[in-house]
């Protein structure tokens, strides 16, 4: 039978508004909301919640999943767990051994540190794993490839030195996990070793673990090595639910699914590996903080890498609670997070969900005071997102078609710590985010978060290293009249789906910056001790973020009119453009100016004959392109997203309740018309033409994806395709702002 | 009685030219003079003269000078010793220990390596020592500085940390190491401890000696400290030379002369002085390769500085050298190299000396050939360079007056490595440089080491870090119709006196970049050894360079018409120019930004509250400055140029005899118009207003430099000032030009 995948539509449908409440204006509702928030409920369902391990699978997960069940039943909401039924492997055996030029077995292993009694609880707990990896037996020499990105593949051709039939070694950092393995396979390694330099999160950054914040020299990373950036969630059901009756494909016909065993290691374990490499020393950007000449090899340091695991199917639990809209039954808010963690999970992704039980628990107090939100409200508590994003993935394929009908917004929040406001998604919420960030205050500088937001991103945009995202935010937030740009968003957590897949607008909201939480990222010191000492002390920002988010949530549920404003999204997207036609200059550039140094012999005139080296692969020249169409969508959308915002300040407010149905109607899927059903090149579960996670960056959006990636990749034909496909969405969206307009202009 | 410091011009003046030589072509002269060059006799001289220690007043370091006078006289030359009187410091007394958290006594010795036996004999060598420091005796919290460079102080008050009363702790590395300790004791500090963090030259760079060429665990560079970019040479001369009988300043007016304790330390030593600091952690272009976590203190470790250095007067020794010319024997081409090490002095100087002394070899066999230079040579090989370009300054200041006559150019050397050809100097040399070096072919890539440079030039401009100044020479290099821009000359070696202080134009020549010297620089591992496994194998590059400047030599003394190319000046000047407009848009620019941000408090919103911490100091707003005369003045200089060279290369080569002459006496002495008597501002010593050293950078050069520094300095009166005299200047420089035109132009 069907899993109760539908359930979520029907209890939407079925409950019944609760008898009219008093009215209420929204600023009264957010001081009752926030009245409803205290840190000291969010400290102990942590201290509850990450008491144990609670890895997808384990006893503890599933108990936090009932755990959180009934507090949302407590809470007045109508909720339920929706399992699922996905390929998890679990490790069976695994070893790590350098067997060249001497003998030395990797200790695998986190012990606990003194102070934190949470450590010590690691029974049943995941060990150095990556999900997702293949069986392999291997030994092989190695290689260093540094962060094990494309720029490292192509520094290592130019010293000649080849993986295939290597074991490579990488440091964790700048790119996707996912991505080191894929590309090692992808040139021909045979395994791969991923560890933790000190110089990232160890005590090249802070002390270690329990004297300061960075990483112990046994931390270990754990992760996903899935191959997101073709699909996320359960390998084996690509773009539909993993109900118990799915379609699945094969484990073999699964492509996201690695082929070579890999291996997370710590710096101290690292250390023994990568002392005996010789060869070419490393470039200087290639060197960590380990007290040793970082050589590249291949060898003479030879390893072996066994890993072997368990592929069974395992059950996950999605917890989903609902309120029925008062006014626009149909038109939801879907708010997310996970709680599976890969270990304790303190930080990640507890510090985010307890912000959300915060908010699910003053909402539902709302409730009792009669005062119900006009949209459906749908809260998620994601299981399997470590994995990769299952537990979302798997739900929102499960419901798209309701989906895409009905959800206005997704809103997400992940991890969590002291700092500063960042909010990532879609450029259209912009104004909703920043009248957000203008009403909740900063507990540290008693000023508001979005103030502070502008300031620390001036104070970025100082740096000589600012990236120009951060310094045209900077050029935004110095001008009190403007909004902050939002940050694209690219993956890493569960607005995945729900943006990229369905076209859903997303948003994904954090504070970030005071807290400390990479050095114990992803590994058994992720407590409850460690949050409450290093990344939040007091759960002042954790509750921070439940006011943040609550009020996203509120406002959105509440507001009759639309919260877009089209221009915001018309100014990132011509923005994106920009960048796009930046990009083809320079890479055209730097193909002619390559020519020509090989032309002339150049590099292999410049180099040292005692070292080894070779000149660069050509490039092949780069055409000029076929923009016009995307510069004449973008001007039309330019147009029509300003006749759009002026329509709707003029006429929004006195619109008659049937033209506000229409235009509520015609504004709440508009966001879809830019995910059309062709799909990005060579991955067409993406769907969305304007976001994507970069196919060589993972977590980094890439923005007009189909065009831009071309370009980075070289492939012509579909730079000029994904222009016009890209324009044709862009006209759609178009098209429905001016339906909209005429919607809210009629009579007029 | 007045030392010999007229021999030189009486020896010029006194020696009777030979009969007349069989008349030879340019090009078969340089044949003659490579075939002379034979790399066993260099290495032959260098295992001589560094097999003992050869520091300043060393038996071996007069022992080498004369060796080299007996050479020089053995080859024909017309050669002296000629002495000086100097301040010279040596230690009597150090001491440096940690007194708190823990005892640690720094050890401060270099042992011996395995398979160097020259590093064994350290009798009489110099130990952990920089001259010129303060005697002092202090104990005081330390604080880790970074490199203790400006910028690095501006960071420190943002953190709130003051170094009054506290011994520093520095890195080695991005500034000239004696504004180390002059800016901490600008700042307060009562000493300084400066060390090689093995990021920069140790384990980090490559596997230490003798495994490899980087810097051994106690391995300590010494150096000076005198403040150089007052004036350089001996502290109690400025200006005059050091004979017996000169007029001296007291030590105490001496303001060369550092008044705090200053001790260089190996990075085995420094981990114990490092790792116990608290206080914030370093940020990350702070942090180096020591296994520990960067923290900036002040304290809790706590040490005690001890230094007191026996303060007599010391003779040093120049070896002078000459040739008479044929046919101009009163226009001289200088040549200098010192000879003096920190310890045995290898790769430098000797690695320079050794190729000046094959030049001097083959010279010497042209001469007995018949084959005699047009011009006067002499030959010079300095003593005391290390402690502060001592010899090369004192023979310069005594002889000022004849060779402001007499001196067509000053061509330097120090130390060489394998490698490519790097050339600074005056821009108007410039063409003559590109031509020798499109003569001497390059041993590794059988190309010309000027096709050499080219390339690497050009594949160096791919960096993404490539300063403007490498992408503007790439930019020439890839057009083969252009020379090279020369790169402009800072100090921190012989060249100074003569460009900055005298305005002759001078060169300095070097072979780098595979060479692997920065591990053993100013250490006892600076051995023949050394430099025969790892800088120049077989001696190859060291006599590439005396084919290189053999031939700078003799092409700018057998030529008769000018050399300087004028076009190539104004170019340079008009570069210069430009980046100074830039540096003052770019000030006016961050200062506007900066006010901003204070006037919205936005450095105070974006801290972290919890760590310490202030917004930067305000800064004063950048006023326009009166650029006209300059622009007026390089407009000029640009025409005249043109002009210049246009009637040179028509009328030049049928110029008559008298007009010759008169071409050749303007333009002998035209550089000399940069370098007014005025000087810059705050150090008077520096006469040219076109090159400098910088006053915060030592080594790097600034151009413009009384307009620059004044912009960079904030001191915006003399900006102003400075374009006026820089444009005045210029305009002599012109109105020489247009004098040396018009005697091209004569009855044409």
């Amino acid at each position: 039978m069907r899993m109760p995948h539908t359930a979520l539509a029907c209890a939407a449908l079925l409950l019944t508004p609760a008898a009219a409440p008093p009215p209420q204006d929204q600023a009264s509702i957010e001081r009752q909301f926030d009245a409803a928030i205290h840190p000291d409920d969010l400290r102990g369902w942590m201290k509850t919640m990450a008491a144990e391990p609670n890895q997808v699978g384990s006893p503890h997960d599933r108990a936090n999943a009932d755990f959180e069940l009934n507090l949302f039943k407590q809470w007045g909401w109508d909720a339920h767990i929706e399992p699922f039924e996905v390929l998890y492997p679990t490790p069976i055996a695994e070893a790590l051994e350098l067997t060249a030029p001497a003998k030395f077995t990797a200790t695998l292993q986190e012990p606990a540190v003194a102070g934190d009694a949470t450590s010590a609880r690691t029974a049943g707990a995941l060990p150095a794993y990556v999900a997702y990896q293949g069986d392999g037996d291997v030994t092989a020499p190695l290689v260093y490839v540094n962060y094990g990105m494309p720029d490292d593949y192509k520094t290592l051709y130019r010293l000649g030195i080849d993986v295939r039939g290597k074991i490579v070694i990488a440091r964790y950092g700048q790119g996707w996990r996912g991505l080191k393995p894929k590309l090692a396979q992808d040139h021909g390694a045979i395994g791969c070793i991923i560890y933790s330099d000190p110089a990232n999160d160890g005590y090249g950054v802070a002390k270690p673990y329990p004297d300061g914040p960075g990483r112990p020299p046994h931390g270990i990373q754990r992760g996903s090595v899935a191959d997101m950036t073709i699909y996320p969630g359960d390998p084996l059901t690509p773009g539909v639910g993993a109900t118990r009756d799915a379609k699945r494909l094969t484990r073999a016909e699964a492509t996201t699914i690695l082929k070579i065993p890999v291996l997370p290691i710590s710096y101290a374990d690292a250390q023994h590996f990568l002392a005996p490499l010789e060869g070419p020393v490393a470039p200087e950007a290639w060197r960590g903080a380990l007290p040793i000449t970082y050589h590249i090899g291949p060898g003479p340091a030879t390893a072996h890498l066994m890993v072997k695991s368990e592929w069974g199917m395992k059950t996950i639990y999605d917890v989903i609670a609902s309120i029925r809209g008062s006014d626009y039954p149909d038109q939801w808010i879907v708010r997310g997070n996970h709680h599976d963690g890969w270990v304790f999970g303190a930080s990640d992704p507890l510090s985010g969900q307890v912000a959300l039980m915060a908010e699910a628990q003053a909402i539902g107090g709302l409730l009792k005071q009669g005062i119900r939100p006009k949209r459906t409200l749908v809260y998620a508590s994601w299981d399997a997102e470590e994995p990769m994003l299952v537990g979302s993935t798997e739900w929102a394929e499960t419901h798209a078609e309701d989906l895409k009908k009905h959800a206005l917004i997704y809103i997400n929040s992940d991890e969590n710590e002291r700092g500063t406001l960042a909010v990532g998604g879609s450029p259209d919420f912009q104004h909703l985010v920043a009248g957000v960030a203008a009403d909740v205050m900063d507990p540290e500088t008693n000023v508001p978060v979005g103030t502070r937001e502008r300031a620390s991103l001036r104070v970025e945009a100082l740096e000589p290293d600012a990236s120009p995202r951060i310094v045209a935010a900077a050029a935004a937030a110095a001008e009190p009249g403007r909004d902050v740009p939002l940050a694209p968003l690219g993956s890493g957590s569960d607005f995945s789906t729900f943006l990229q897949h369905l076209g859903l607008p997303a948003l994904d909201v954090t504070y970030e910056g005071e807290g400390e939480l990479g050095g114990v990222y992803h590994s058994a010191y992720d407590t409850f001790e460690f949050h409450s000492r290093f990344v939040d002390p007091g759960f002042i920002y954790d509750s921070l973020l439940a006011k943040t988010v609550g009020r996203l949530v509120l406002r959105s549920a509440n507001r009759a009119l639309p919260q877009q404003r089209a221009s915001d999204f018309a100014d990132a997207v011509t923005t994106y453009l920009a960048e796009v036609k930046k990009l083809a200059d320079t890479e055209r550039r730097q193909a002619e100016t390559q020519a020509s140094l090989l032309h002339d012999h150049a590099f292999a005139l410049a180099a040292d004959p005692t070292k080894p080296g070779r000149p660069p692969k050509p490039l092949d020249m780069v055409p000029y392109f076929e923009f016009a169409p995307l510069d004449n969508a973008i001007a039309r959308l330019r147009r029509s997203a300003h006749a759009y915002d002026a329509a709707l300040a003029k006429n929004g407010p006195t619109l008659p309740t049937d033209r506000l149905a229409r235009l509520q109607a015609k504004m709440l899927t508009i966001d879809q018309t830019l995910a059309p059903e062709e799909g990005l090149p060579g991955r067409p579960w993406y769907k969305n033409l304007v976001f994507a996670p970069g196919r060589f960056t993972g977590y980094g959006a890439k923005t007009l994806p189909g065009v831009r990636e071309a370009i980075e990749d070289r492939r012509w034909g579909d730079a000029d395709r994904y222009a016009r496909l890209t324009a044709a969405a862009l006209n759609a969206y178009s098209d429905r702002l001016e339906e909209a307009r005429a919607t809210l202009e009629e009579d007029y």
